[in-house]
């Protein structure tokens, strides 16, 4: 069941009307934090929404993607030196966390969390989809969460019912992305041939068509994710991670 | 099996002299690639090393801690634009790419595809550590493995087969990381007692006597992560990404 699991898993974007136990999710948020963690400092905090309304504003900061606004749950993990300083603080130790390094610590340890949260919550029947957009309105979601200094929102991951079962979409062969011993640097032609599953991938030549574009990589650098926004987005990033202490 | 597994779970720093076959990493990276990726760009690479002569080198990168120096293979995965980015010129689009967020894209992927492979290779009964120092030594990392532009190790895994079986340590309660619609602010005393059972963990006291220490923490701040090593850590981290082209 296992290896069949890892194999046919997919994100779902779409779900029943129908809650999911409090006692469930406590129990796959409690289990996930047997997760490998840095130093074993759990550097990491999880917000849950799931009041309606705060649902729907937090939905709004996702640009309303359907598996925002459509989820039961959504959990918001963020990279959090906070705790960890202030229990510093109280012990009479000084801590030394707001810069950037602890930052990627902290996030790396959030997004381990998210995603053993995620292989737990779809072993239980759940359907869960990561919305990358955290990173775009970070600020926001941010405010909206009432975080504090050296706490950043990092993952987001929505839950539910599954509504559908969607087909799996292609990935890269493994060729791809693996390398022995040292970086392999692929030829143009070499790079096209192991792009070739995805280019040819059906529902990614529709999308080239409707789009009126020329190639599959021009959906992404022009449509899906332009330059122009890359570094809007960069920029109010790195201010989010100055105000938060995080970044000189 | 599965729900046992993830409470029970531990990483393993001790391994056996035994090889693991290739077949068997092949497919472990493989089923872990249906982990989800942001817009199914597989924003990742892996290097995998094991060759004795490189596996030494290598380690002495991870300060010869015995989970590295130990182990039959060291995967360093990495935050990787450049493949994609290739692929984009290749394809008559103009790749956007060597900014700060497509950074934090690449590697919020790349953890996520590293945490997929533990999940998949303990379940196989392999040990494995992530190596919390790749990014102390990550230039030089970067050297070691060749890795070109846009590309940055961000995560590292040791793996063998387990020569013993830890105890698990210690974990904060789920109220300690668990926020419910709003992040909750809590006071010295109730941070103090979310730390309890941490500072009162046998091992943890035992670390603080050998260290002639006040606190666990003071463990932490003076010894383990000191505000002047994180500062150091984060300005050559900083100036690699520059390097590599992900900020400016």
């Amino acid at each position: 069941m296992d290896k069949e699991y890892f194999r046919n898993r997919v994100s779902v974007r779409n779900y029943e009307k129908r809650h999911i136990p409090e006692s469930l999710l406590d129990n796959i948020l409690e289990r996930a934090m047997r997760a490998p963690t840095c130093g074993n400092m759990q550097l990491y905090s999880v917000v849950i929404t799931r009041d309606p309304e705060r649902l729907r504003r937090l939905a709004k900061e996702h640009f309303n993607q359907p598996a925002a606004s459509g989820a039961d749950v959504i959990l918001t993990i963020c990279a959090d030196f906070n705790r960890f300083s202030e229990w510093c603080e109280a012990s009479d130790a000084k801590p030394g966390y707001n810069n950037f390094h602890s930052f990627i610590m902290a996030l790396t340890d959030a997004v381990i969390y998210s995603q053993q949260i995620v292989t737990i919550a779809e072993m239980e029947g759940l359907g869960t989809c990561y919305l990358g957009t955290v990173n775009y309105n970070a600020r926001q979601i941010s405010e909206l969460l009432e975080l504090p200094d050296l706490v950043v929102p990092v993952a987001s991951i929505s839950l539910g019912y599954p509504a559908s079962s969607p087909a799996p979409c292609e990935r890269l062969p493994l060729e791809a992305i693996k390398h022995n011993e040292t970086y392999r640097k692929d030829s143009r032609e070499q790079i096209l041939n192991l792009f070739k599953s995805k280019d040819d991938f059906p529902d990614n030549r529709k999308f080239v068509e409707e789009n009126g574009k020329k190639s599959l990589a021009q959906v992404f650098t022009d449509i899906r994710y332009p330059e122009s926004v890359n570094t809007t987005v960069s920029e109010s990033f790195i201010s989010l991670l100055k105000d938060k202490g995080f970044l000189k």
